[in-house]
């Protein structure tokens, strides 16, 4: 038996490092992924010498958040996990930081409420105490929330429409090449399945015309039959368009994902397709499941567990989905290895895990960690290591801090539509439905 | 940091102890508590040497399951919690013992599948393998369930109509004396208050005719003012009596519990009336609440940690309601103080625990714990010791095993309309609606 000492449980400091991580040029209905998009890592020390690491969204109302909230977790143990979401809101309510709610200025994380965002800095928080008590007791996170019901979790292939380079130089270089039509989607494709495993595919659409954007998954559906594959045009569809792509590739799309914006357009499509629809901006809260369910708008809700609030939300999530026969897989928005492998351990605790889960991980050339995650097979596996099974690299962390702390504001929050306004001068948020 | 030693957790050995506990003579609406009822209690052994207890229903029907179950524990770790499901599934495959859906013989515990009595096999495997995890970490059950968001527990006065003894000199004699009016009620209801500090009140009804009970409510309401106050017929009435009695009621109880069976009657009394409705008969699995959100049949649901699958479950329950709008407070059935200490520590760590949870508790002259659970205000203190809190009295749960032992099988399955019949031999179960 180990020794009973739960006082080593007890933070004592909290660590706070803005990160810039470099990015592709990926293209969505918004615009174009800047070079550099902000990330926040999170360490919790305990009492006992264990640290945890924890990530989440960097922008600057998270980093607003985030600040308070660490100063309050010091003397608290990391076990506290219920108690995250009172000692946020308390945070919050003293700084008045989370702002009125309304519609998310990116655009692609579906609403936006002051919950939501606590929900988004706290989950890093919650992260962070899970890896720091399984370093104190020698278990993996997963056995923190329960226990693995599977040894890996399947990924899928992200393809995005992208350009070669970032305009003017900027950004970091990679050799993924441009992607601007179905043959550049199918070379995307079968790159990320010869490397990685993957063979379910998910295309980010909105980009083009819905029919071109059809050609790219027709293209996907004659070079990897009988594979999964989805399209996600972030809700830049009208209800006819979207009922008419949906039409035109129901034999082979696995689930359309917000096609277009809102409960009640995504009601009328769903009733007029066969074609499952899938989730992360229609429904990225618990308070928008009832109209959501009672309406019949969505088949799959994608959990982003920053948004939901963490780990164990993403498992209260998981008990909706299935008390109501909802499908469930994990959105991915651009992170590190950290957040990838929190997103591995509570998905290997959900039983019903529907689908493969998404992951912009392959699209990033830089991390925090000694090594980065490896996907065999299409899965990465979950493992019994402490923790969350990674180790945080001083060197490189401090080297992507620094370059937070050199710039000049142009990307500490993340803008697509700043960024492609460098191309185009004239470009704004395109109104939904864009088509 | 505690050493690292995860193989500590290895479940080595599991004791499985049914026993027979002395019950008085309460009355309901299917007949009277039998002189002794059964319960399971669970023994769970790791490798380091922690022992983890549990409880659980002690019928045939929950044995035969436990004990396949048990011996597939051995060999798993204590944090496997997520696979007991599918072990409870498997072991109940292979040996065929949930036997086919259908209407509990008890007729109290709601819907009967075989799904819902591996749940209420597993919840006590569930809680044994959390106590051992927590005895062998020092940590408290709450902490592994994310920890307490309060250091104490409502409880209620759970209020019976009851005789003072069994008859035939059979059972052990109480103290209380009996209770059959509203006089008798109120005396009770002073008692308690007077001995545990209970300011709530919630009279098991389904007993008399409805306008005995509601003027043993009004009793209580004139004893006991602006006092919560509960009645529960388990069922037994029609919807008209039911709204008839709602509306006779209306300015005194605080929510009505199951007073009509079956979700559409439910909903249609719950449409009639303005006193919340409670249920733990209507809603008892996670696959009646969508039918019940979805015709807004109950206002509350109480859990009981066995039916919906232990601690974790109820966690995922409280979610559940949280998100649609509903209350949430704890059931009970006849347990000892091991099911108690459990109720207490997943009730501290649920947000919005909206009432004083139910416990037949101080009904229960036996125990099987070297100390009871004792009540303080009301409240049942959470508490930082390792795992439940509580300990074993090895010579107390050797007596209660072998009077289990020397039954005949009259009280190894809970009967309580055959304990009725010794007094009225030609009682049968009342169809409902009985009034």
């Amino acid at each position: 038996m180990v020794d009973h000492r739960p006082a080593d449980l007890v933070v004592t400091e909290v660590r706070l490092t803005p990160v810039l991580v470099a990015d592709p040029p990926l293209l969505n209905t918004q615009g174009v992924h800047q070079p550099y998009t902000p990330r926040l890592i999170i360490e919790v020390v305990t009492a006992g010498g264990a640290t945890g690491l924890g990530e989440t969204y960097g922008d600057a109302e998270y980093l607003a958040l985030a600040r308070p909230l660490a100063t309050a977790l010091v003397g608290r143990k990391v076990t506290d996990l219920n108690a995250l979401a009172a000692l946020a809101a308390h945070v919050d309510g003293a700084a008045g930081t989370a702002g009125p709610d309304g519609v998310d200025a990116a655009g692609l994380r579906g609403v936006r409420t002051a919950d939501k965002l606590r929900r988004s800095v706290r989950s890093g928080f919650e992260v962070a105490c899970l890896d720091a008590w399984g370093h104190a007791t020698g278990l993996p996170v997963h056995a923190l929330l329960g226990g693995a019901v599977r040894d890996r979790v399947p990924y899928g292939a992200y393809l995005f429409y992208r350009w070669e380079r970032h305009p003017d130089g900027l950004g970091e270089p990679d050799d993924w090449g441009a992607a601007l039509d179905p043959a550049g989607i199918v070379a995307q494709a079968r790159r990320f399945a010869d490397r990685y495993g993957f063979t379910s595919f998910k295309l980010k659409g909105g980009v083009f015309p819905p029919d071109q954007e059809a050609a790219a998954i027709r293209a996907l559906a004659a070079a990897f039959p009988g594979r999964p594959l989805r399209l996600d045009p972030n809700g830049a569809w009208s209800v006819p368009t979207a009922l008419q792509v949906a039409d035109a590739l129901a034999d082979v799309l696995t689930y359309l994902e917000d096609p277009v914006s809102g409960t009640g357009a995504m009601a009328r499509v769903a009733a007029g397709t066969t074609i499952p629809l899938a989730t992360n901006m229609c429904v990225t809260t618990f308070e928008e499941l009832p109209e959501a369910i009672a309406r019949d708008a969505v088949r799959i809700v994608l959990s982003d567990h920053h948004y939901w609030g963490g780990l164990h939300a993403t498992r209260e999530l998981a008990a909706l989905c299935r008390t109501f026969g909802l499908g469930l897989a994990m959105h991915s928005n651009t992170h590190l290895g950290i957040s990838l492998a929190a997103m591995t351990h509570v998905a290997a605790t959900v039983p019903d895990l529907d689908h493969a889960c998404d992951t912009h991980y392959p699209w990033q050339t830089e991390d925090v960690l000694t090594e980065r995650l490896a996907f065999r097979d299409g899965h990465l596996d979950v493992g019994d290591a402490p923790g969350l099974g990674v180790t945080l690299d001083r060197d490189r962390l401090a080297v992507l801090h620094h370059r937070w702390l050199a710039d000049d504001g142009t990307y500490r929050n993340r803008d697509d539509a700043a960024a492609m306004r460098r191309v185009h001068p004239d470009w704004t948020t395109p109104p939904v439905p864009r088509w």
